[in-house]
């Protein structure tokens, strides 16, 4: 069996947040982003919102929403792999989901950031085909926008256009 | 000039978020509830969120959104005023305007919780017409939540259905 097969994928519960808290910092290195994900998405967003599980441990989990103020849009608000699980398809098995998911519902586009550090979330995102958005300024060769809040003073903004990569078509 | 009729309301923009980080913790009489507020609901959730001011100094918001996992439903995660403006029906001029955002795009039902601690709010919210919700426990004679997260061991639940009030109907 590989470990492809070995997780498995639910929306969320309410207790699952503190599941979540427990493991974050761990996740990002250290970088403690635990206040920018308030158990209210845990409450409210459940439908966009999955855990990956093996054996009833956290491995996964991706927290995103249709966006309100915008009907086509959909956004990955955080996603989180246990470093064990990196570069096994899981992160990627979250977004297709969370892709499909969105198209259900309408939307064309999905966006999300990262902080210019998070080298490894920048790979992620565009092996995944999401295109890096103009920026503003630029951090190690990326475009970057302006954005002073709990990731820094800068965020990397990505996009992509549902339907025009084969997985998510 | 009256006290209401001497600021203004308006959708908040991203750049209202660090305004409202730096006045929570006063405005919370000390409890620091920053984390449960992350700036994405000034970035994504503008339509139902709402900043007063008076000459341009921050003096109330409001930070809402209509339920994506229940239809009927629209939620208050956070809304503040600025003490000097307590009792002036600042708040519930947020709330009212809130109600009819939510009943114009089809909600019937609003929700709200807040700590059992926090008696100002308790009492804001019934005397805008909100009812407790049943709950699991029972704190200072009130009906209370479960729930082990930023506001304590416990919540109170709020529901106000739109339209079974004057103001809302």
């Amino acid at each position: 069996m590989s470990a492809l097969e070995a997780y498995t994928v639910r929306e969320v519960v309410p207790d699952d947040w503190e599941r979540v808290m427990a493991v974050m910092v761990e996740w990002w290195g250290g970088r403690d982003l635990r206040p920018m994900l308030p158990k209210i998405f845990f409450e409210h967003f459940r439908s966009t919102t999955l855990v990956a599980e093996q054996d009833s441990e956290l491995v996964g989990f991706l927290v995103g929403f249709l966006c309100p103020d915008h009907a086509g849009e959909a956004y990955v608000h955080f996603a989180g792999v246990h470093p064990a699980w990196r570069r096994s398809g899981l992160g990627a098995d979250l977004y297709r989901r969370f892709f499909a998911r969105a198209k259900a519902e309408g939307r064309t586009v999905v966006r999300a950031v990262t902080a210019p550090v998070n080298k490894g979330s920048v790979a992620f995102h565009t092996d995944l085909g999401f295109s890096l958005l103009p920026g503003d300024d630029e951090v190690d060769g990326m475009p970057v926008t302006v954005d002073r809040g709990p990731q820094g003073d800068h965020v990397v903004r990505f996009e992509l256009r549902l339907g025009e990569h084969g997985g998510e078509a």
